[in-house]
C-alpha cells in the first residue's frame, strides 16, 4: 500500500527517497550528538472505533522517515536509521489486501535496521523526542523514554536541543521536498480554476467547495487544512459552506492540497459571484493585489520577514489613503496600525509538510532565537519573524476584511476616529473580504512563486468565473 | 453558526427541532430512573494543534441534543433537558464571526435550563453515561462523576443500564431522523451516479472518488465513513485511490453521505469501467443482484435478520451452483458455509446517525439480549441478529469476491475441494469483487429503500456509466 504506486511522486519513481531521506538525516546529524526518537502516531476515530479520521502521521517522522507509516517509530543517532514497525496482522490482509512488511519499509526508505516496536525500549536510553500532541502517544513516549515530558512551549535539555535542530532543518526545503511542494501548488492552482468555474452556476459555498476538493481527491491528494469557501471572508477562520451565494458577493476561497507525501499547498484568491467586480469591490482588490506584489517583490535573501509584512502594511496604507478610507501619511498610519483595521494578521508564514510549518512547536520556529512576539495590534499576529533564507517557502497573503468586531469596537473607533473616514468606508460596504495569498519560495536572488499558474489580475479572475 | 440556516433540513425549518427532541427524551425517561450526562466531545487535531479535523460529536449525545455543538454536555432526567455549555469567547468573533451563545442554543433545542460547563459537577451526582472514546473526554467524564468508567464491553450498574435503553431507543427511527436519513440517502445517490459518469473519462480510482465526495460536500454534507472507489474489490476495506483503471475493470464504490445533523447513508454500487459488463461479469452480478432483491422482499417486521442472512448465502449458493462455481445442493453448501468463500461477510447492519449504528456499544446495539456471535466461518461476522421492527433501518449489501487470502487458504482448499469447482472458478477471473448494497428501512407491513433512486438493474448502471 505505502509502496511506490501510492507515493506518485517523481521522487518515488527515481528511487531518490532512500537519498534524500540519507540526507536529511546527515543535516541533523552535524547538529545534535544524542541519539533522538520519533513516532509517527495513531489514527483517531470519528464517531465510533473503527469509524477512523484519515490517519496523518506527525510532520516530524514524517519528514525522517518520508512514508506516512501508522504506529511507527524512528531512531536516528549519527545518521543512522533504525524503523520500529510491527508486520502487520497477516490475518488483516482478509480486509486489508496485502500490506507491506517491515522489511520491505525498511528497504524502500533506507533504513539501516528494522525491528518490531517491542524493541523499542531497549534502544531508548538518552534518546530526545518531540512530545505528539495525542494523550496516548504521548505517554507511550514517556513511558518508552523512562522520563516525563515537558509541554512543547517549555521543553528542557535535549529535547529542546532537538527542536531547535529540526527548525533549522526543516527550515529550508530540499530537491525531494520540492517535487513534492510543487506537485501540491500544482493541483492547488487547478482546484482554484475548478471553484471560479463552478461559481456562476452555484447557489451555495458547498457547492464551490465541492468543486475545489473534488479536484484535490481526483489527484488523489487531501486538503492540507479545512477549507474556507465563504461569502463572508469577514470571518477570517469560516469554516462553514451553508450560506447562499448572492450575484454581489465576493467569495474567497483559502483551499490547499496536501500531497500523499505530506506536502502541502495554501492558496488564496478572491473573486466576484457574477464574474465582475463593482467598482468598490475593484478598488480594494487592486490595493490587495499592489501589497501582494509589492511584498512578493521584496522577497529575496537577507530580508527580515517582518519588513514584508510592514511593506503590506505601507502599500494597503497608500491605497486606503488614495481611496479616501484612511487619513494622514501612510507612514503615520502604519506607526499607528491604522492598517490593521483592515488587515489584522501576518502577512504569511511558513509552508511545509504543515500549513503553518513546524507551528506545532510555538514559536521556535517562525521566531528568529531571542525574539518574541510583539504586543502592538499591527504586529502580534506575526507568524514569522526571520530574515528569509534561500530554500525557505513562505505564504504572501495581504488582505482586507471590515470585520465587525474590530470596526465596531469602541476603542479602536475613539483610537481611529480622525485616521479613519467612516462615512466614506460606507461606500465599500460590498467588500466583506478580499484576499490573495500565493506560495513564494526564496531563490538565492530572489523569488519563485510556486503558485504563478493561478491568476491575481482583476480581469484575469473575472475570466476565469464566467469562461 | 449552528442554528437555523446550518442546519438545513425540513426538520429545522419547520421549527420541530424541539419537539423532536422532547419526545426523545420522553423515551429514554421511560427507560430509565437516573439521572443521565451525555458528553459532545472535543475536536482532534491533525499535524499540529490548531489543524484539527472536522469536528464530530459522539452520536449519543447528538441524537438527544440536536446540534453538533462542541465541548458540551447534556443532563436529561425525567424528560427533562440542562444543557451545559460555555459561551464562546467574545475575542473569537474575531475569527469565528458571531458564534450563538448558550442562551440560543438552549432555545432551539427547547433545554428547561442551561448553565456553563463549571456547572456540572453539582448536578452530576447519581448519573449514568456512556464513556466516550477520547481519553481526554473519558478523564474528564470519570472526573465530573467521581467514579471510574469501566469500559464499553464491560460496562457496570446504571452505566450498562443506559446503555440498554439508549439501544432500545435508538434502535428505531422517528420522523425526524427519516427526513435526514432521507436527505443523505437522496445525496448519495447522486454521488453515485456522478462517479458513474465520471467513470469513462478516469484514468484513476481517485477521479471517480473525487466526483462522488464532491457532490456530497456541494451539498454541504460529509462522509459517514472513508469511501471505498477501487477496481480492488476483493479488498474488502480498500481505502486507496491511488490505483489505475482499465478499461475491463469493475469499480466498485462504497460511499455515503452524512447530514449536517449526523445522520448517515450507506451505498454500494459495481460497474463496469468501460460501461458494459463482461458477460462473466454480468453472470456473477446478477446472482448477487438476485441475493439482493430477495432480500430485501424478505424484510418486514418479526423477520430475523439472521434469517435475511442465510436467504442471501441461499440465493448466492444457488446462483454459483447453476454458473458452475460451486457443487451440490445449495442447502448442504450454505451448511458446509461455502458461500462464505465469496460472501464472507454478514448481510449488513443498522444505520443511523453511526453508518454502523450504535457500534461503539459492541454487540448491544446489534445482537438481541442473550444472543452472542456464532464461530461459524459464516456467521461470524454477523453485525446484526435481532428480530426486524417497524422503523429500523438496515442496509442490505450482499457481496461476492475473489479474495486470495480466503480461496488460496490451505485449510480452505482442503475442506471444500469437493464443493468448489476451481477450474470454472477461473473462467471469472475479472471478476474481483462486487457489492450491491441499499438502504432499508422496516414499515409496518414490509420495506422502503431509502435509496431506491439508485439503479441496480445491469443494464441501468451501464446506462449510467455511458451516458
Ligand atoms: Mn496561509
Ligand atoms: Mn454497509
Amino acid at each position: 500500500m505505502l509502496l511506490g504506486s501510492n507515493y506518485p511522486s517523481s521522487v518515488l519513481r527515481d528511487r531518490t527517497l532512500e537519498t534524500i531521506l540519507h540526507e536529511r538525516r546527515q543535516r541533523l546529524a552535524q547538529l545534535v550528538d544524542f541519539p533522538v526518537i520519533l513516532w509517527s502516531g495513531r489514527s483517531k476515530s470519528r464517531n465510533f472505533p473503527a469509524n477512523k479520521y484519515p490517519f496523518r502521521p506527525s510532520s516530524h517522522f514524517l519528514y525522517f522517515a518520508g512514508l506516512p507509516l501508522e504506529n511507527a517509530a524512528i531512531r536516528l543517532e549519527s545518521g543512522r536509521l533504525h524503523l520500529f514497525y510491527d508486520d502487520p496482522d497477516p490475518s488483516g490482509a482478509l480486509w486489508h489486501g496485502e500490506q507491506p512488511k517491515r522489511h520491505q519499509i525498511a528497504s524502500t526508505i533506507g533504513a539501516d535496521a528494522a525491528f518490531p516496536l517491542s524493541e523499542l525500549p531497549a534502544q531508548a536510553a538518552g534518546a530526545a523526542t518531540i512530545p505528539v500532541q495525542n494523550d496516548d502517544v504521548r505517554s507511550l513516549q514517556a513511558g518508552v523514554l523512562g522520563r516525563s515530558l515537558s509541554p512543547l512551549d517549555n521543553l528542557q535539555g535535549i529535547d529542546r536541543q532537538l527542536v531547535r535542530a529540526i527548525v533549522q532543518v526543516r527550515l529550508t526545503h530540499d530537491a525531494g521536498a520540492l517535487v513534492e511542494l510543487r506537485h501540491a501548488a500544482a493541483v492547488t492552482v487547478e482546484a482554484h480554476k475548478a471553484g471560479m468555474a463552478a461559481t456562476p452556476t452555484a447557489n451555495l459555498e458547498a457547492e464551490v467547495r465541492g468543486a475545489m476538493e473534488g479536484v484535490i481527491l481526483a489527484h488523489n491528494m487531501s486538503c492540507a487544512y479545512n477549507s474556507i469557501v465563504t461569502v463572508h471572508g469577514e470571518v477570517l477562520h469560516n469554516e462553514q459552506y451553508h450560506h447562499a451565494i448572492n450575484a454581489d458577493d465576493l467569495i474567497l476561497a483559502d483551499v490547499g492540497a496536501e500531497a500523499p507525501s505530506g506536502w502541502a499547498a495554501d492558496v488564496t484568491r478572491t473573486w466576484p459571484a457574477k464574474g465582475t467586480f463593482s467598482p468598490s469591490q475593484r478598488a480594494i482588490y487592486e490595493v490587495v493585489l499592489a501589497a501582494h506584489d509589492r511584498c512578493i517583490e521584496a522577497v529575496k535573501p537577507g530580508v527580515e520577514y517582518r519588513h514584508i509584512h510592514l511593506l503590506a502594511a505601507q502599500v494597503m496604507a497608500e491605497g486606503l489613503v488614495e481611496l479616501g478610507i484612511l487619513r494622514g501619511r501612510p507612514e503615520d498610519l502604519v506607526e499607528a496600525d491604522a492598517h490593521a483595521l483592515f488587515f489584522p494578521h501576518g502577512i504569511g508564514h511558513l509552508l511545509g509538510l504543515d500549513v503553518h510549518d513546524m507551528e506545532d512547536l510555538g514559536d521556535y520556529a517562525g521566531y528568529e532565537k531571542g525574539r518574541a512576539r510583539s504586543r502592538r495590534f499591527g504586529l502580534g499576529f506575526l507568524r514569522l519573524h526571520r530574515p528569509l533564507k534561500p530554500s525557505m517557502l513562505v505564504t504572501i497573503e495581504p488582505g482586507f476584511y471590515q470585520v465587525p468586531g474590530i470596526l465596531n469596537d469602541a476603542g479602536n473607533r475613539q483610537t481611529y476616529r480622525e485616521m479613519v473616514n467612516w462615512q466614506r468606508l460606507g461606500d465599500f460596504a460590498d467588500v466583506r473580504g478580499i484576499r490573495i495569498e500565493d506560495d513564494v519560495l526564496v531563490t538565492p536572488d530572489g523569488a519563485e512563486v510556486l503558485t504563478a499558474a493561478l491568476p491575481t489580475q482583476a480581469g484575469a479572475i473575472e475570466d476565469l468565473v464566467r469562461d
